[in-house]
């Protein structure tokens, strides 16, 4: 299925050399950045995309958490603003799309609206949010969180590798924490949240399609299970005699491997990505074994009911293999859907545009997920190579970014009118 | 069954207040020792062992190996040498019975033997022997690889933890590793040799049987098998688009579990301790996960059958799950088995003594493993406790080393005369 080129109102030469020059500041590699959230690189990024902020017609301005907000006036001034955004921040070993492509793409929304002569009926506002990876700090969606309220109480005094803290990193950047109520935004303010985002994921790079519609973001439940057998050495204990802790783990691995398969097309995961052996030694069997555990699913029942089962599996097997266990919860999200009418305009106008765009999942968090407290949301997925990212080889084409970034355009216009 | 008080000539209080003293040298904790191979804590304990090793009528030496050597002579000073031996040396965080057991038990017997006024048709020595445990230039049977000539190109090049070399520890010992050949065994000048060891495993103590005597050393085959998936977002990479090295890796551990497993009271075990995974982290796919197998069997037919069975589990299970592997053998050591005749003396002296002793493989390495390249050998196990050892919580019962004392005695009487 191929778009006609008529059908492509954004400016898609313009949107890639913003991206290809976005890309120099914090440049690592040949195709890598370091962008770190608050940092001179971020202020420099923050000072380039201003100039495209003002080239499309945008007052600019940085908010006191860090944010950098673009904004046009709708006719009507008091109308909820449609905001529309993503971050510029990146991982410390990080590609050149992940947050980038969404700031941008609103600005290019922006841009082609002024060009087209328009002026919406409410305001428009284009955010690169403070913070959305959180390595550095150890604790994301900052300004997303910032501007709806939800900081936690030790936010500020959290300190990065160097020891600075989140306050003097902010105070660094120009920021007054003293003036977040100034940056707060009112229950209702903000009518709609649109993103657009590289999908992180390989299906629409295996279904050979550019574009995809988010169902929404699916949460997370993070376990750290912790498996405690009895060491012994491995060639004199006899097997029979054994409370060997890996055994443990790699049975629960495969049936949470199990588990999330059962209802077939179903888009649940589960994952052990992260496990340590004590004493770790190739002649000493495993005394204790902590992994984690990583289920998610849009469907907070299918996930109940995993979760359910997975606990049933972990009591069976440590006690065939004599094991005891704990399970400490980390994280435990509800999965955060998508607006109807959003994903509607969405499917109407990539028709109109003539797109098959199937709707996906969303497994990484996004702003959009604090902004789904605040108001209805949609995302836009962009189709990226061999589903890789938060990697320097991170690429997304430029036409699949100009199909994304035109369909972000088409729905901002469906959504900007005051009924 | 009980062992008749008249039936235990050897001194059990002599050796237990011996085997008190000694674990004052080095000592860590209440019960716990550090005696480092080579270190001045090594040469205290010798200086200590070698009075009792007079008072038991032996002249004493070191070699230029870093063995320490009692001996008394045979009534035929030129026959072949019964040796008896074990290792003063521990482990950084042991205990007080790996090795020490063994050379106090040796000494113990030779003193009945001159208190019994006896002397033996051949000589007998008692030897600890220098750096068994290996952890100090992580490589071990140092002495008993010495004295047979049998030493790697780089073993005195071996640097510790400060970068002291092995041979400045040699050196600063008291030892010249230019007269190493004075200090070798010429071919067939060893008539057999005897080692009495806790078990370091938990038959005996599961068995509520207070001695063993072993049938052999079972050979490790030692690998470090390499995983490689693809990394990918533990959210956004669908379960049927994965190649999750971890998966991979349970489900071997898993096989190499079942395979040891296959026939019943065999003594064959399969261990994965140690594994380690790339990227390691919580929400992203394992690219990689490298692990170790230890597999090890008295029988080398039926552990050539089970590896060959494991090699293609893993070629299937790769597979399934779409990874590349490799399998790098790092040791790949024969069983050495115990002298039948000896074991025969054990059994019918262990009778006598009203003991019911089982066979047991020994898993672990002894010096008695390279003694096994020059002559015949037997080895007695004692029970320890909960079978825990490289460990300060080691243990073995006062009344256990002197029943498998009296065993190492009544064996060496029987093996030192000149037929």
């Amino acid at each position: 299925m191929t778009v006609k080129v008529e059908q492509i109102q954004i400016n898609s030469e313009r949107l890639n050399a913003h991206l290809q020059e976005l890309a120099e500041i914090g440049k690592i590699g040949e195709t890598g950045v370091c962008r770190p959230a608050l940092s001179p690189v971020e202020k420099e990024a923050f000072k380039l995309v201003s100039t495209w902020m003002e080239e499309a017609g945008m007052s600019v301005r940085i908010d006191h958490f860090g944010n950098l907000i673009g904004r046009i006036e709708g006719k009507d001034r008091k109308a909820p603003v449609l905001m529309i955004g993503s971050h510029l921040d990146s991982q410390p070993y990080g590609g050149r799309f992940d947050g980038p492509a969404g700031v941008l793409a609103g600005i290019e929304a922006v841009a082609t609206l002024k060009e087209q002569g328009i002026t919406p009926d409410r305001p428009i506002e284009v955010v690169s949010f403070c913070d959305e990876e959180g390595w550095r700090f150890n604790r994301g969606l900052f300004g997303s969180r910032g501007i709806l309220g939800k900081l936690d109480e030790g936010d500020l005094k959290r300190k990065d590798q160097d020891g600075v803290t989140r306050e003097q990193a902010l105070r660094d950047f120009g920021c007054d924490p003293a003036k977040f109520h100034e940056s707060q935004y009112q229950p209702g303010s903000i009518h709609a949240f649109l993103e657009l985002h590289i999908e992180q994921g390989p299906v629409l790079d295996k279904s050979n399609l550019p574009i995809g519609v988010v169902t929404g973001i699916s949460g997370p439940l993070w376990w750290t299970v912790k498996l405690k057998g009895f060491a012994g050495h491995a060639g004199s204990v006899p097997m029979g005699m054994r409370q060997d802790a890996m055994l443990g783990a790699s049975e629960i691995t495969l049936a949470l491997n199990r588990i999330v398969q059962q209802e077939p097309g179903a888009p649940t995961v589960g994952t052990v990505g992260h496990v340590q052996v004590f004493p770790n030694s190739r002649n000493i069997i495993a005394e204790e074994v902590t992994f984690t555990v990583d289920l998610r699913d849009i469907d907070q029942n299918r996930r109940d009911q995993y979760e359910k089962q997975l606990r049933q599996e972990i009591e069976e097997i440590c006690q065939k293999y004599q094991l005891n266990y704990e399970i400490q919860e980390d994280t435990n999200s509800e999965p955060r859907y998508c607006a109807d009418w959003i994903k509607e305009i969405m499917h109407d106008e990539s028709k109109e545009m003539g797109l098959e765009t199937p709707e996906l999942m969303s497994g990484p968090f996004h702003d959009a997920l604090m902004l789904s407290y605040a108001c209805d949301y949609g995302m836009i997925f962009v189709r990226c190579k061999d589903g890789i990212s938060h990697n320097p080889a991170e690429y997304s084409a430029p036409e699949d970014l100009a199909k994304g970034t035109e369909l972000l355009y088409r729905t901002m216009r469906r959504m900007m009118s005051v009924n």
